[in-house]
């Protein structure tokens, strides 16, 4: 590490990263030691006696909650790509660290890859998803009245404090950056505390963020050590989100701010995830292979230090020697346990002596309750000196055994165990009482679908694979940023990551009832029913363009474009001849526009009506201003619904009002969501829907009528 | 009650609904009382001594929940309606109950005709924004391979286990109502636990339900009096909700299934709800006299015993005497505590003995702690033998006391303080340390959004007030169905309700990856890339119609039409007088499609472009069959994106594919939406959209063609 640390004490004790400083505690504390696992060497030490957690706190809720808050949600997503990119070009010395804790080069694409595409994902998801603003609406509006006056919406606004984040050992980089990132794109500034074995890998990634000077001041802190009295200080504004063992989640929830101070706790705790063979699949499908490798690579991966590898690989009766064989044979040819630097290792050590210690003990267990050794050793080889282990394969005559589904041995240890029918298939899988992930291999689609339905409610994530996925799949234990990660019961309870989901967890869902006005005002998105700046025809309360400044909408750029500024039309009647043409031009020869017989035995519709198409085509008409324009594109419309059928001779009006302005970041244009709105000639709603522009940033961009740039 | 009940106990003993049977505890048992609180006489016991508990869970786990699971989303749903109009006819029983419990008319309303409300919209909503199944899915697809075959989504599957409602005694009807219909839709099972004082109500309403017939036996049952051991035989695929104090919710939370076995379990408590009026806001203006009903009316239903009830009146501080004041006037004018049998009566008792001793208790607290009684009396008339309490208004010289914002007295009391600035009113009300809601009064659109905005994450809901809606907003107190109830911190931290929101916190929410067939399969809804059955030009792998019995999928009613149904056009051409023609008819002259030379520049297409409205006019043309069709409207279109322009002679074709179908239970008709794919003649996509139909359920009631019927 750098100069920025204290030298003396660089080499030995992992500093914390805590109120803009860097902080290593009093000269003489010994802290707990990092050893290389595949060497046994002391590499650092770690402790965080003395340090003032409460200050860490206040720091967060003070500085971090102002920078984080000065910034916009796709200012702060972008922020988090600048990040990745920095991250990646300085990724090595992450490398260099992971592999004295026992990482591959593949363990480490895993881990700081990994990481570094949870920012990416969480940044683009971030800009492509949300608002440019602090406020997420949720969900449609609400009617409450039937004059429109009292509505009702939910909104997403970050939680009022801070988030304390709380990491295993096994994925010291990803670990972190799973957490921090949707958090900080909610705005909501974190407080790291890694697992002690690997803090060091963590603080390192957290020195290239700070020294990145990326992130506002005090939206990441990091507690190398233990987190002493830091629940202490929490409240009901803020957040714990917990990785790690059972027994830690158990006793963090116990904390009296959690149980009773109403902190919000969430837990992801590894589970004995199951994978599932479908009775279909016999050893000569291509199924077969693809089942076997994806198991080995779960026991092969971090040495199956993995809290979504598979622990329980459940397979018809029949084919459990088959599957053992088979998986024993891709263990010898594939597996080289050793220390990854050295050339040739495809498996590393354990993450640390304790760990192995931990897994050697469980595997014990699991013989002791009738688990027969199919394949590996549990056997430490003190030769070695590094924390490794073998692979270990175990198989059983009772399927039912409570230790094979409640004993987890957090390394290369699999167990496999026989079903008879889909239905016991999935009560074995229930039998690990809540998981985060499951396989279903299967070419059935029929036995696939009910496998996955059935063991829905006990997993946070189910992955299915066969022949056709085989080479795309991403793989069993690899939670994806864009997919939710966590699962119920055992697996802690918790829901992590899931695209946006996973910044909404970092934010609280308010239900806003009031006027349009009242909700244009919360929000910054128009409401129908609220103000609006109306340009054109007169008759339906429009400025002529022209007249007393009247501008288009059309033609402002997003500096002068305000929310509530419309454009309303005049009527145009539908004739008999304007529908058959258009039926005739198109080809859309529907009866209800061309059989007046078929059209009024429908029951919807009074005779021959207009095309929706056209309708929505007239309407783009009627709104589209001639001439210069800051308008570049029409690139879609949502929620169109055809409310009130227009027959022959009816008239159609539309007002058109900007209703969301979403400036970006990185480009000279913007979107713009136009709520549209048609009318009759009875001023019935025809149709209502949202036409989503990209409307350029300046005024000089416009284009069209005598001004188009060349 | 009726003879299915023990006739020696129906006077006394409230009897519990336990599998498929009343039950009351042994003879000589005494029980707790329950009181007619307007005269104190006994009006019946309560006891649950001896009951089994662990039997009932086993009910709903097996009879409860195959009875839900033979039905779907919409049939669960539906039967919510036939029991809302059920229990809407038989409700004077439950509003003669409840008046000997303290409730005027207006509380019955807003008790029983607002559970009954909830029903409806539960009902309703479940069958409108939920598919016809018994599987959700949640957001967008996620692709995961480049070559589309692995590719993930999110569903909603019921959770695994059972549901116990615990409720309180201030709502016996509505509070178990809203917590059963979601729990109901979303198909779990459900063991109501009622407060004992008015489990007499709760009761009542079960009779009522039972008796209908109208759900499927196991999916409710009822607890009458304590819930002894009731969460020992709960586990991780179970569910506690829970609404009452916090002392309760956090021994609840304490339990160790709830700490360490996984059970989930929300809450909502009593919490010190604000009401802000604006800095804006003059004692002359509308919004003034619309706080003071707003802040008084909150005093008077159920005598304050609400947990969303106004206990904070934030006001300027040179409001505070007006407000003071106008609120005495009011509450002197409009409140006639007594017997709610007595006319003239508009606030009863409060709902039990207990509760007057708390509810002065709390006062007298308030009082020691500085709050000065600026109207009403804490005293208690010994002579009128009921649990009458008059309201109390306090006033406070400090505003930032402790116990002003943590003291609750849950009766008809209120304390009014003063601000400075709106951001002390934001700071004021969020001393609460979370709340279920807040009123935010003013006219003055700017500061009402600071304010929201400000108070957002401390807030379950908001409700906005001003001159606009003062006639039509359902007031302060009221959940509404469609919005969430609860809130952080005090609030207890939970969520429910909320439309289909409230549903989905009954379901387990999983991540499935997999191909397109085998979402396919899982969802029971098409996927894009998943197999199909195509119809059409046989150049892109349609069979034609009429060949080897292929049909156009728009000839299918719901009787033969199956997801992956699908229609495959030909090319049509776009020539440049097309568009032009196109232009000139519908008016629809931007410049991208007139103007060549604008066109040109713009930054999104190589020169003029077809409009994307022709395109999806073509797609229309090339989709729909001519003649006989069983499809009765294209009712609205969803997620439409343009992605690639179509300019002068390219062409386009469409791929259109039965992506969803959902019959309606009680129509002749259902919706399907079809997956619309429009490629141009290099196979690259042009537009993506959702098109909605409305299709006949049965062959004979196709029309157009020949076969009209007439």
């Amino acid at each position: 590490m750098t100069d920025t640390m204290p030298q003396s004490l660089a080499a030995d004790i992992v500093p914390s990263y805590v109120c803009g400083a860097w902080w290593t505690p009093p000269q003489g504390t010994t802290g707990t030691s990092i050893r290389d696992t595949s060497t046994g060497a002391e590499i650092a030490r770690v402790s965080s006696e003395g340090l003032d957690t409460a200050r860490v706190i206040e720091y967060a809720r003070t500085v971090g909650r102002d920078g984080l808050g000065a910034l916009t949600i796709h200012q702060r997503a972008l922020k988090l790509k600048e990040l990745a990119l920095y991250l990646n070009e300085h990724k090595q010395s992450l490398y260099d660290l992971s592999m004295a804790n026992g990482a591959t080069k593949g363990d480490c694409f895993f881990d700081v890859d990994g990481g570094i595409g949870v920012l990416f994902t969480m940044s683009s998801k971030g800009r492509r998803e949300l608002p440019n603003s602090n406020v997420i609406i949720d969900g449609a509006v609400e009617p409450m009245s039937k004059d429109g006056s009292f509505i009702g919406e939910h909104i997403y606004s970050r939680i009022p404090g801070v988030t304390v984040e709380i990491n295993a050992f096994n994925f010291p980089v990803w670990g972190m950056l799973e957490k921090f990132a949707p958090a900080f794109v909610a705005g909501v500034p974190s407080i790291v505390k890694p697992a002690t074995p690997t803090s060091n890998i963590t603080a390192a990634c957290v020195k290239l963020i700070i020294d990145s000077g990326i992130l506002p001041e005090g939206s990441l802190q990091l507690i190398a050590g233990s987190a002493r009295d830091l629940l202490d200080h929490l409240d009901y504004r803020d957040m714990v989100t917990f990785t790690g063992s059972k027994a830690t989640a158990d006793r963090l929830r116990q904390h009296p701010n959690v149980q009773e101070g109403g902190v919000r706790f969430t837990a992801e705790a590894d589970s004995l995830n199951a994978a599932i063979l479908g009775s279909d699949v016999t050893p000569e499908a291509p199924e077969f292979p693809t089942f076997i490798r994806a198991v080995a690579n779960e026991m092969q991966v971090k040495a199956g230090q993995k809290c979504t590898a598979i622990r329980r690989v459940i397979v018809p009766h029949a084919l459990v020697e088959p599957v053992v064989d088979a998986l024993a044979a891709r263990l010898a040819e594939k597996v080289t346990v050793g220390d990854p630097r050295v050339e040739g290792t495809t498996m590393g050590a354990l993450a640390s002596f304790e760990q192995l210690r931990d897994v050697r003990a469980a595997v014990d267990s699991l013989v002791a309750a009738g688990g027969q050794i199919a394949y590996g050793s549990n056997a430490w080889d003190a030769e070695q000196r590094g924390a490794f282990l073998s692979p270990v394969v175990l198989k059983w005559d009772d399927n039912r055994v409570e230790a094979l589904h409640s004993t987890e041995a957090f390394g290369p240890v699999t167990s496999v165990l026989g079903y008879d029918t889909v239905a016991e298939a999935v009560e074995l899988a229930a039998m690990g009482d809540g998981s985060l992930v499951a396989t279903v291999c299967s070419y059935d689609m029929g036995e696939a679908g009910e496998l996955a339905r059935g063991i829905a409610g006990y997993h946070g994530r189910i992955h299915m694979l066969n022949r056709d996925n085989a080479r795309t799949s991403t793989g069993h234990g690899a939670p994806l940023p864009t997919l939710v990660h966590g699962g119920p019961g055992r697996a802690g309870g918790g829901e992590e990551l899931g695209g946006v989901r996973g910044i909404k967890h970092y934010m609280q869902r308010t239900a806003i009832q009031g006027t349009p006005d009242l909700l244009t005002a919360v929000t910054g998105q128009w409401h129908r029913g609220a103000a609006q700046n109306r340009v054109g025809d007169p008759a339906f309360g429009g400025t002529p363009e022209g007249e007393n400044g009247a501008i288009h909408p059309f033609r402002k750029s997003l500096e002068t474009l305000q929310i509530g500024d419309a454009f309303v039309s005049g009527l145009r009647q539908a004739t008999e001849q304007e529908i058959t043409d258009f039926a005739n031009t198109t080809g859309d020869v529907f009866y209800a526009h061309t059989d007046p017989v078929a059209a009024a035995v429908n029951p919807f519709f009074p005779g021959i009506v207009a095309h929706g198409y056209l309708l929505v085509s007239w309407a783009a008409g009627l709104f589209v201003a001639p001439g210069r324009s800051a308008v570049y594109a029409n690139y879609g419309m949502e929620n169109l619904r055809f409310i009130t059928p227009v027959g022959i001779d009816d008239s159609i009006r539309v007002e058109l009002t900007a209703k969301r302005i979403t400036p970006r970041e990185t480009e000279d244009y913007g979107e713009v969501v136009w709520d549209a709105l048609l009318l009759n000639q009875n001023e019935e709603i025809v149709a209502t829907y949202d036409v989503l522009t990209l409307v350029a940033k300046r005024e000089e961009q416009a284009l069209g009528g005598e001004n188009t740039a060349q």
